[in-house]
Formats: C-alpha cells, sequence, structure tokens
C-alpha cells in the first residue's frame, strides 16, 4: 500500500477466484462452469445484436431481460433486479441491506466472497459452524441481529437445505433481510423464489454463470419484495447506471426464452455427478451428497493437497481451499462424462489402485 | 424506503441518466453517443467470439484489453485498470482513494454522478463554483483535503483546461489523488496520461463510450501509478472478480487496433461541432467553446426548458439539466451532419427564424 490508499483499501483481503488458465491444456474443473455451452438460440440471437448499434447505451433498466425473467419465474417485473453477474449483484445486497455496527452472520464455510465484502463495507460478522456433516445449523443462525446470508445449496460443500429451514431461517430473522444466494440451485436444491410474496425480508440471488451456462457474460438476479428491489436500485444507480451491456441483456433474454435445452444440459450434468460420485466413493473418497455442479470430494488417506498438485500435473484443474476445516478437501466441478472419466483414470494413477 | 432498507440506501440519491427510448422515433442527442458505429473490424471479432465459450469465466485480469491498452498508450501494464464502463471505474476510484472524514473537491459544475458517489461512500465534499465563462479556477481546489475530481474537458459545459493548469492542480494536491476523468478528451482536449511518471497522485480515467463508439460495450479505463493500480484492483477483487465480459473485452481490444478508423470519425464530429456551433451561433445561442462531442448553449431570448420540450415534439432529444446555474443551459451531442441540420431546421421552426 501506500499512502494515496484509503483506509477501506489499505485493510482489504481480496476474494481469490479459481484460475482462469490462459493455455487452454487443462481439463477446467476448477470454477463450476458448465461444460455444455449455452443454448444455441443465445448464440445466435447475441451474434445478430453484434452491430453497429453497440455505439448506444445499454437501456439502464434491463427491460427486455427483466421482462423475459418475469414470464419464466411467474412474477411481477419490480420483483426482479439484474446486475453485472451475481457478485454485483451481491455486492449492491450488502450495501442495501446490511448496515455498519449491525453484526451480520453467515455459516464458517460458505462461499469466501461473503466475509471479503463485509470488510469491504465495514460491516461486523459472526460465522455459524456446520455441524460434523457440514449441515447448516439454523436455529443458530440468529446470531447476529443485522442480516443473514447462506448459500443454498451451499459452496463448496453443494448440499441443499429444504424450504422448511429456509422457512423458519426467515421467520427467526423477520426484522433484517436474509440473502439466499442459489448459485448452483438448479442442480437439485428447492428455489426460494416461491417464498417471495409470503416474506418481504426475503431476497433471492442466482447466477447465469453455471446452469444458463454463460459465466462469459456475466448475469445475476435478485427476487424479492419491490421494496428490496427498490434499494437495489438505488445502490445500482449511485453506482453505475449500466451494469449489463447490451449483449449480456440479450443473451440472458435468450437463455430464459430456451428452456427446453437448459433442462436437458442440468439433466447431463446431474446424471453425470451421479455416475462420479459412486466413482469416487468405490475408491475410498468420502463425497457430500450434492446438489450442485460440483462435488466435495475427500480421500481416505491421500491428503487433498497432494491430490490437488498431482491432479493437476496430470492436467487436470480442480479447487483446493487451504482453508480451515475444508483443507483436506477438494471441490471438482462436474464436467462431460468424458472429463470426469479422465478424472477417475488420472485419480486411478496417482492413488495407485491399477 | 421501508425498514429492511440499510441507513445507506435511505440516504441515497441516484445519478438520473439520459432517457433511452425503446421506440427508436427520436434523433437522439442526448447521452453523447457516437453517431458513427464501432470500427467494422470490432463487429467482426465480437461477432466471431460469439461461441460455446460463453460458458466460460472472462479472464479477471482482462489480459488481453490492458496488453492492446499498454501498447496503444504506451505504457506499462501495470499503470492500467480496466473496468464495466468509467462510471464503476470512478465508483471504485472513490472507494479505493477517497476517506470518510477527509472532505474531496470538485467544481460546482460537472459531471453530476460526482456527488453521487460522495453520498454512496459516505464522503463530505466541497464544490468550487465555475466563473462566469465556466471556466475552472484552479486555484481553489485545495478547499478539500481528501482529494480533487475533475472533468477534462468538463461536462457539461464542454470547456477543456490546458496540461499547465492539471499540473498545477497536481502540485496544488500533491498529498491526495487527484483524478482527471477524460470521458471526452479525444475530441480537442490535452491528455493527462502523459503525466502520469511524474505524479504519483494522478489517475486519468477515460471511456470507450464515446470516441470508441461503444457505449453499448461498457468499457472503462483508468490510468496511473501502479500503486494506484494496486488500490483499484483490490477494490474490484473485493466486489465482483469479473466485472468485464468476454465480448466487452474482446471489443475493447480490437478497438485499441484500429486507431486509424476511429480518428477519422473522431475528426467527423470535430468538423460538425464546428459547422453546427457556427449555426447555434448565426441564430442568437451563447455556445461554449466545446471540447467535447456535444455543445453546451443557451439561447438569447427563448428558455433553454421551453427549446428542450419544443424539440422534444420535434422528434429531437437533447439534455436539460433543472439546476442552479445551468438551467438555461441544453447539451446538445453531436450527431451526423444530417442530425444536426435537422436540429438547426427545428430550432428554426421553433424560434421562429423563417
Amino acid at each position: 500500500m501506500n499512502k494515496y490508499w484509503s483506509r477501506l483499501a489499505a485493510g482489504l483481503v481480496p476474494y481469490v477466484p479459481g484460475e482462469q488458465p490462459r493455455d487452454r491444456k487443462y481439463i477446467k474443473l476448477n470454477t463450476n462452469e458448465n461444460p455444455y455451452g449455452p443454448s444455441p438460440k443465445v448464440i445466435e440471437a447475441v451474434r445478430r445484436a453484434v452491430d453497429e448499434s453497440l455505439r448506444l447505451y445499454p437501456d439502464p433498466t434491463c427491460d427486455m431481460l427483466i421482462s423475459a425473467a418475469a414470464r419464466s419465474y411467474g412474477l411481477r417485473k419490480d420483483q426482479i433486479f439484474a446486475g453485472n453477474g451475481s457478485d454485483e449483484v451481491l455486492a449492491f445486497s450488502y450495501m442495501a441491506f446490511f448496515d455498519p455496527g449491525r453484526t451480520i452472520v453467515f455459516p464458517n464455510i460458505t462461499y469466501s466472497f461473503y466475509p471479503v465484502y463485509a470488510r469491504l463495507f465495514n460491516l461486523d460478522y459472526v460465522t455459524t459452524p456446520l455441524d460434523s456433516e457440514f449441515n447448516i445449523p439454523t436455529e443458530q443462525l440468529t446470531k447476529g441481529s443485522g442480516g443473514v446470508i447462506l448459500a443454498n445449496p451451499n459452496a463448496p460443500t453443494g448440499k441443499a437445505m429444504p424450504l422448511s429451514e429456509i422457512r423458519s431461517v426467515l421467520e427467526r430473522n423477520a426484522d433484517v433481510v436474509v440473502i439466499i444466494d442459489e448459485a448452483y440451485i438448479d442442480y437439485g436444491g428447492q428455489s426460494a423464489v416461491s417464498l417471495i410474496n409470503e416474506y418481504p425480508n426475503l431476497l433471492v440471488v442466482q447466477t447465469f454463470s453455471k446452469s444458463r451456462a454463460l459465466a462469459g457474460m456475466r448475469i445475476g438476479f435478485a427476487f424479492g419484495d419491490s421494496e428490496l428491489i427498490n434499494a437495489l436500485e438505488s445502490v445500482k444507480n449511485s453506482f453505475n447506471s449500466y451494469t449489463l451491456d447490451r449483449l449480456a441483456i440479450i443473451a440472458g433474454a435468450a437463455a430464459l426464452e430456451d428452456e427446453e435445452y437448459y433442462r436437458g444440459i442440468t439433466e447431463k450434468v446431474i446424471a453425470t455427478r451421479q455416475r462420479f460420485t459412486a466413482d469416487l466413493r468405490e475408491r475410498g473418497f468420502a463425497v457430500t451428497d450434492s446438489a450442485a455442479n460440483f462435488v466435495f470430494a475427500s480421500h481416505r488417506t491421500m491428503k487433498a493437497e497432494e491430490l490437488f498438485l498431482k491432479l493437476r500435473e496430470n492436467g487436470i484443474l480442480v479447487r483446493y481451499f487451504k482453508k480451515p476445516l475444508i483443507d483436506n478437501h477438494l471441490r471438482i466441478t462436474i464436467g462431460t462424462d468424458e472429463e470426469m472419466d479422465a478424472v477417475i483414470e488420472a485419480l486411478d494413477r496417482i492413488i495407485g489402485r491399477q
């Protein structure tokens, strides 16, 4: 740091995303991307939109995208907010709903961006420990009085909570906003979007980076009571009027129009995950029951860090978090069947089953 | 507001961008977009990139774009930051360099987003009045001890400051960061990018929304000492790892490779501005000497608000700010020659010269 940095900048501990190798020689299972591309209709719609109109600003209200989402989710437009990826939506949500001086709460094992935002916005937080099965003890989530944030399914464990538990969290924390981050919901969880009309303190955040195969276009949503959406709009319009570019708006809207394609590729990922989970368990891995597009696995004898490095040598990138409680686990994104077969073959070489 | 809003959200007064009509029947001269499209090479490069790779996250370091900018501007990569439009870059800059409790300063007439950011980040600010010719009295810009932000050319006046004045501001404020917002620099100003190696407190912000004709793709830059760039990276990586999508990175890099095309369309806009300025002055308008892609004009007898409304009725959108000191001026974007001829014809009908 130097003397020109703000106190805030000097105190930051940024999030570290999974590596994005540029040489492309890896089987890339480290950032939970979709192994299948976006709908051909999305590609066609975006291509058609690449013309001289790029000289014009995007619609700051993203009306085409919000309207498509309203139809698809059965919501009113004023219950939907769109942002430049769900990370931006989460950042705006912290600003819109959490106050310095009031402690927020989230599990001790979860998306590692949550404490980063807290630091950025000068918020205190406490964490609730997961139990030994990586379940979230929801009755303990009232420790903070300032707000709650939960990923469902949770990251990096992949474990989903039933809606009954979400309801209980919402009711125990009725005076503050509860953010449910559903980045992975389409792979097996029960979405809390259905609860929006019942709970004015519920904000559901989703992304098009996973099940919609559009990580490259940066599209995220928040769904909630129109008063919550108003607050997000107010923050966004005090930060950047045009967060989604013209092509992202078109890509997102087109994706919402091709549910059938996306249902198909989501089912394929789920089937591959079930097969891969069984393959890992046969080889001495403990694997959580994942409701996401990744698995969270720990080997009986070989340390996760060693496995991570050896897989890397074998041309396979997975995610390893050198953090307390999870530093003997790997998070492995579900790719195609062929990619997961390659992982199993590499593991057999590394662990020595063959 | 409701009880779930943060104190911050409750106190915001968001920026209001110029309207983006969806029916397309207007001659649109209200948001300083380029009348010419992006380079055909940009369109070709983006189209080629629309494929199944959109399933993958963008490079969070935007290396392709930063490398192209380094070559084009003659800077090192570590002197360049890229963001999702210059508004996002400005927001990150406030977070990275300005501290609550230390008052920042900017002119009383300038880009109206500056006070919006100050409120968002809980910063005090003072403003320095422009003189009667809309010049910025730079010797008064030390009133705040916390930082300085200036648009050069200034908005909405279009008036440019010479580099000697920028140097004087940098030297009078050597202990704090001075942000020079050069959104319109390519239309006649002298860029302070050439001063970066001399002044460690200088941050120059630019956008590709104006002279690069890419408002629809959201690309902005900051140029400065590598320590300042480090702080911006730290803020960005605590907010959103991937702010530019894959297609924006490619569009920006391709634009930097076709200087000749952009020089051509910039010269056309400047020539049209000179002609249009003369036409307005002949019709009783006071028009500042603009170094931007718009003019700032006030009529001898007819009120700006009335002109604004009548132009709108005539299918021409310009920008009118109902604010003290500038509420008798119009900001009119420079379009094509044909569009500006249509404005003159409409004005002649409205004011009654014919």
